[in-house]
């Protein structure tokens, strides 16, 4: 799948920020890593319109990112389910919300929502590592580099990261 | 500060959406994070439109995501930089880069971007570890939990994930 909105823009950030949609769909997506499954667990848990949340969830079933399930039958019923591509989404949610915990944006109470080992019950947090090695690399060591999808806007961006550091 | 699109809602991570914007002021952090800093760079990057790129720059700069520093004068010229916050948003970013990859977003030629550790040249990703222990958690192993901030609403969520797990 290409980027719609990005045209001729090679790049994956802008293709998952497309593929989602906005920070509704975002926050659906939330609900779904957290195990809610249904329309009006989802419009309590957001406070969304059902305008919105209907349309929302159409545009993630199209992309992909979610499977609508029967679960009953007179009347018809539907849950939403992640797929595989759709959990993967959770790396970026645990992002937005390792970075809203340390700008406490929720205010002085502490983390609202915190992420933990179902086996050890220790706290997680996510980190780069070298791939090579798995030691940790800090984020002010990481450099751009075009990789082999790159085209002339990607490989000028990353000259103009070259020039800024000389 | 506390999320406004979402008032009442205890969560980081519609903070950070809040915070941030939309997908457009997303690709402006991008870009100020490969080390573009002007205007007309910022548009020859996204495709983004003057009026569409000038109220999100302003709104990063309300949100202090970014700041504006003047480096020319008659005519006076102004570049932006990320603050120490707007840096933070990397993470989010480099997520965001992860998974589009793994999708193959972008098509069938390989990742547009690589970033790498600037000392030895490997590559880097984002991975889950146990805050205690520094070992590698799998995504699948990670359940919520009800963090000193929270509210009725993610005690709601958390339960909802606890009852579906049983």
């Amino acid at each position: 799948m290409r980027s719609k909105g990005f045209e001729g823009m090679a790049c994956s950030i802008a293709g998952v920020l497309d593929a989602v949609g906005d920070r509704w769909a975002m926050l659906i997506l939330r609900d779904l890593g957290l195990g809610l499954s249904r329309y009006e667990d989802f419009r309590r848990s957001t406070g969304v319109t059902n305008a919105t949340l209907s349309d929302r969830l159409r545009q993630l079933e199209q992309n992909e990112l979610i499977e609508r399930r029967q679960y009953q039958t007179s009347p018809d019923r539907y849950e939403y389910v992640l797929t595989r591509k759709g959990r993967d989404i959770i790396l970026v949610i645990q992002a937005l919300l390792q970075v809203g915990d340390k700008w406490a944006i929720t205010g002085e109470a502490g983390p609202p929502l915190k992420f933990v080992d179902g086996a050890t019950g220790h706290g997680v947090k996510l980190a780069l590592l070298d791939e090579k090695t798995g030691e940790r690399v800090r984020m002010t060591d990481v450099r751009p580099r075009p990789g082999p999808g790159a085209d002339d806007l990607v490989r000028w961006r990353v000259a103009k990261f070259e020039n800024k550091s000389n």
